[in-house]
């Protein structure tokens, strides 16, 4: 009996230190990022935060200005073999020919209708984005967002058979937490588009609206016959948000530079420049799918198979190499993948 | 002695209290908005933040959608008998001059530099644009930054002869302030500069850059003599936030449907018919200017001066009735109007 209950106040007081001092709690030995191997690319981000979240280090950053920013199709979730956003559009060509049914006899969207998967694949970026511009804007904004979420939760990957929300890479939802933790607001700033992520980003990423910079089409505001006012999605590009569109986004949008910045392809490199390029500590981090088994593999960087949805090729990684970027080798740095793994 | 050391001891008592309980120290008698008089307005916000923060209320609003969005110019600060930026643009034409020399013999530019007050007064909308062009674009973000933290420390309002920052509304500051210690995300929504506002409004008003909405031109993307990459601004309009700009920016920038807004002129009216349209419980104020002796008077509303700075025509007063949006009166709402009164 008495070993029992003197076990039992032990527990009690360990329970008692833990919840007076969070301090204390954070100091024990709980690991933030346990998906990750123990790699420099690991190390490299535990360094970053202690050093930028340490009042006496020289390389303190204030609360303030802590901004984390993140692409998101290959950085934090799947965007092999097509961008999530793509299939969405495609899949809601047929309600748009329904509403629309002149367009059934008109390129692109006859052969979207055909079903024939080749033919599909061999569309151009010009009709994809025709697709895109028929598909996301004509609605309000509050029936889009019914739309986009009602897919979200009913579509599924090809291969995993799962919800695109689940494919998203648990090592990077451990970043994510951990910088949140550490005071540094994290951002999407995604080539897709903004209205579109803004849908699940807080159920997903733990990232609200506000904090989704994106690829943004303009809407117009406008009355319905009740005399509600309404805001109506546009075919007007406000922000093409790629390339150089990044770090102009994150101007617009955020108005400050990050402190750290993740991506994947070229479509990350202005981001990872300017944030690099800033004063004190900058972390700027490229994810490099190098593992087919589990993921998949493209570069073409490092002799990795050729891709057009998502490039890193050899000039980002000896640029990454030059500038003092880390590249994640999602092989070698991840000890698991996705939340569902093992 | 005993009766010394039992007060000692209840006084420690009660830190305690208040120190282990936050709850207890906000339901204390403390108000939250000193400067407003016991008139209507003011029992309006405090139920409101009472009804959307009370998880028991059938008006609850979640945390994460507890948006409050504020125009600026006539409704935080003063705006009269000129906006403070356009100042800024006027005292920056010296500078721009002397860059480009061949600029002085150009109207407007010539204008400016003859130092002829009626003749500045009688530039028209078009003029004053091409103005604010010239002297917001053309330079580094980072160099704007500077020149417009410097003008704000050292330019004086003629009236008060203090700084512009001095110039808040002291029940404004108490609203911003009572709102987010009630989780609320505050917003600036202008249509003055983006950029321009968010060189002080952290300083100022508690609002950190990325929470201002407001007029953008684009920024370009480009590489320094030393390689580096920064941003120039650019004579290229993004975003008017103003009229109906207001709820585009917004959708723009936020992502969601503010809960409370507050305005004083024409340029808000959408973005108050937007927030009041919204299901649940929505706070749609205007401050109306009627107190020429504590700051200015004007309308036309209510029989008040004309004006074209801030405009507040009695339409905008007939809709606000009949949509339920509430009038402040700075005559009879506030109690004291600027920190430094008294």
């Amino acid at each position: 009996m008495k070993s029992i209950r003197s076990r039992t106040s032990l527990a009690r007081t360990v329970a008692l230190v833990l919840l007076a001092s969070p301090g204390a709690r954070t100091l024990a030995q709980v690991d933030p990022l346990p998906s990750w191997n123990e790699t420099p690319a690991k190390q490299v981000i535990l360094s970053f935060v202690k050093e930028t979240t340490d009042a006496a280090s020289p390389k303190f950053v204030p609360a303030a200005e802590r901004i984390a920013t993140f692409d998101q199709d290959g950085t934090l979730w799947v965007s092999h073999p097509v961008y999530a956003q793509l299939v969405y559009c495609l899949d809601r060509v047929p309600a748009l020919i329904k509403a629309r049914p002149e367009l059934a006899r008109v390129e692109p969207f006859k052969t979207v209708m055909s079903g024939n998967r080749e033919a599909m694949a061999r569309l151009s970026m010009k009709d994809l984005e025709k697709i895109a511009v028929a598909t996301l804007t004509g609605m309000s904004v509050e029936m889009f967002q019914a739309e986009a979420k009602k897919w979200i939760t009913e579509a599924r990957d090809p291969r995993w058979k799962r919800p695109f929300t689940e494919l998203t890479y648990l090592p990077m939802q451990e970043v994510l937490r951990y910088l949140r933790a550490n005071g540094y607001k994290t951002y999407i700033v995604t080539g897709g588009g903004q209205d579109f992520v803004r849908v699940y980003s807080e159920e997903v990423y733990g990232i609200p609206p506000e904090q989704v910079v994106g690829t943004a089409l303009g809407t117009k505001y406008g009355y319905g016959k009740d005399g509600k006012p309404f805001l109506t999605k546009e075919p007007k590009l406000l922000l093409n948000d790629n390339d150089a569109g990044k770090p102009e986004g994150i101007h617009l949008m955020i108005g400050r530079r990050p402190h750290a910045a993740f991506g994947n392809s070229t479509g990350d490199q202005q981001m990872l420049e300017y944030t690099k390029a800033g004063d004190g500590a900058r972390l700027s981090m490229l994810v490099l799918h190098d593992d087919g088994k589990r993921e998949y593999a493209y570069g073409p960087a490092k002799g990795l198979p050729d891709t057009k949805v998502g490039t890193f090729p050899q000039e980002l990684y000896d640029q990454a190499m030059k500038q003092g970027w880390v590249v994640i080798s999602m092989k070698d740095d991840w000890k698991r993948i996705f939340a569902f793994d093992q």
